[in-house]
């Protein structure tokens, strides 16, 4: 008998202002969802993608959830077939982890599938094989805060190290989808390859000191650490609004707000669900003069990562 | 009666590798000691200084004790008269934070000595006050960790925000200062301007992790951290067996080794005390062949900033 497993894997807020690719976070909503069955017939195959407006290759060695079962499959000489449906339930290349989100249930699914007894160390590589798909390069900062859950710090990805941060209770996230596209090679392309070392040190002053407020869940602390004087000042220049919306978060109580990885979306910090959900009302009403549609989250940052559904 | 204070203030370690001008700890050997008495000729007046080979100035409102003190006067209306002798116990010019303990020592002394009850807050700005004189800009990373003891955060130096780290029980330093002089504003002037982002982004990784690492008492982790990419290949080229001191020290079992301050004394952490030692023996060997003098100093890392020292 063909066994079935239903898991969801979290989008991800990586860079969180100043921590530009060593810092990322879970949240609760969106997600996306991987079905993966067992089949008779070897192999692995994808046999649907949702969600994706047909953009997303069925190819299994060409996309970021089948490249991963691909390896493992192999690895762990799996001689029964694998199918695959996703349902992407984020948007595409919105700046939320959607390809490390299904990366990261490719292998979750596919080690509780098979009782592999993997650690989540050992899912992280193959989910990076998957990331590396999309991305070009290996950067762990979606795919690590999307497996391990809660507030992650990626000191270095090569060699992988990474360190989770306990999560403060009462912080709340506010994500903002303005619904434009910008490529992530536009989005690196235009970073400077040089920045000042003054820029730097106030960089890294913030980043020590939101590591401070995190692990001491000092909310005032997180809030004034919560400053990117690098990355954002270029960024935000392709992101229609961001100074509006990025006002009306602190004017609304956010402790702070930053892009979300390389954009358009936008994260807001804030402690308490209502400060959060009023901050994302004000946020996508700057947009309304741009014409711009936009998908609104409001959730507690996740601590868990990726989870079997049950049975709908 | 006239009344008279002794106060000790500790020795400071500035930059911490990967934490240039954000981050500092306090340790319990060298440092000052200032002996602070009133007079009934009114004014204040530094009496005698001893272990700066003659080279600090007597005048209170050139040197780094004596201005803090005429602020303090002025501000509290202090009618009697301040006499103040001034023991160097600690080589001037090697960063390990001369002018910020004699400043903490002058401030927390006459906070004490005319019961004032400032917090270490507001005592702060006056210590400020003489670190400027000497260094000619406002930064506190020897300053706070000086006056509030332990490792220290300094986030923003304009508006001063300042956070204080928990000290790791087994946390020791070794410190060797070899018998050189290096101009402060030659160790400033050789810096970049601009870094590559690439470098930041490795730095504020490690930095995060530092934090991280001292917040959770993690060794390994302050060991993995302990990297400095930025300024510590420029400034070492200025300090004779750099290299062989930074090798012998991680040789012998330090979490890591670096500059303090801007040089040239270099610091080491270790866990425990008898590493720190065997290590500074291992570091201080490597002057030989230089045919340099050193003076080697062990101790915990400082929980406490400045003390009261009971009479002789």
């Amino acid at each position: 008998m063909n066994k079935c497993i239903r898991v969801f894997a979290p989008a991800t807020v990586a860079n969180m202002a100043c921590g530009f690719d060593v810092m990322g976070f879970a949240i609760n909503k969106p997600g996306d969802e991987l079905i993966v069955t067992t089949a008779n017939e070897p192999g692995v195959r994808i046999t649907k993608i949702t969600g994706d407006e047909g953009k997303l290759p069925l190819e299994p060695a060409l996309n970021t959830a089948g490249k991963p079962i691909l390896s493992m499959v192999k690895k762990f000489r799996i001689k029964c077939g694998v199918e695959i449906e996703i349902n992407k339930n984020m948007p595409l290349g919105s700046g939320l982890g959607s390809s490390a989100a299904s990366a990261v249930a490719a292998v979750y699914a596919l080690n509780a599938l098979f009782e592999l007894k993997l650690s989540k160390d050992e899912l992280l590589n193959f989910a990076l094989e998957g990331e590396q798909l999309s991305s070009g390069t290996v950067h762990a900062d979606n795919v690590a805060p999307c497996l391990y859950g809660g507030i992650v710090l990626i000191r270095s990805n090569k060699p992988l190290d990474i360190i989770a941060l306990k999560v403060p209770d009462k912080l709340y996230c506010t994500v903002i989808h303005p619904q434009i596209v910008i490529p992530t090679k536009d989005s690196r392309r235009i970073l400077p390859a040089e920045i000042p070392l003054s820029s730097a040190v106030t960089q890294w002053g913030n980043i020590a000191a939101l590591v401070a407020g995190i692990m001491k869940s000092d909310y005032d602390l997180i809030g004034r650490s919560l400053q990117d004087v690098v990355i954002e000042p270029v960024r935000s220049q392709l992101i229609p609004g961001f100074s509006e919306m990025k006002k009306a978060a602190i004017d609304n109580g956010a402790l702070g707000c930053s892009i979300s990885g390389s954009g358009p979306s936008l994260f807001a910090l804030s402690k308490g669900e209502k400060t959060a959900s009023r901050v994302g009302e004000a946020m996508q009403k700057c947009l309304i003069k741009y014409n711009l549609q936009s998908e609104l989250y409001v959730s507690k940052v996740n601590k868990n990562g990726p989870e079997i559904l049950k049975d709908r």
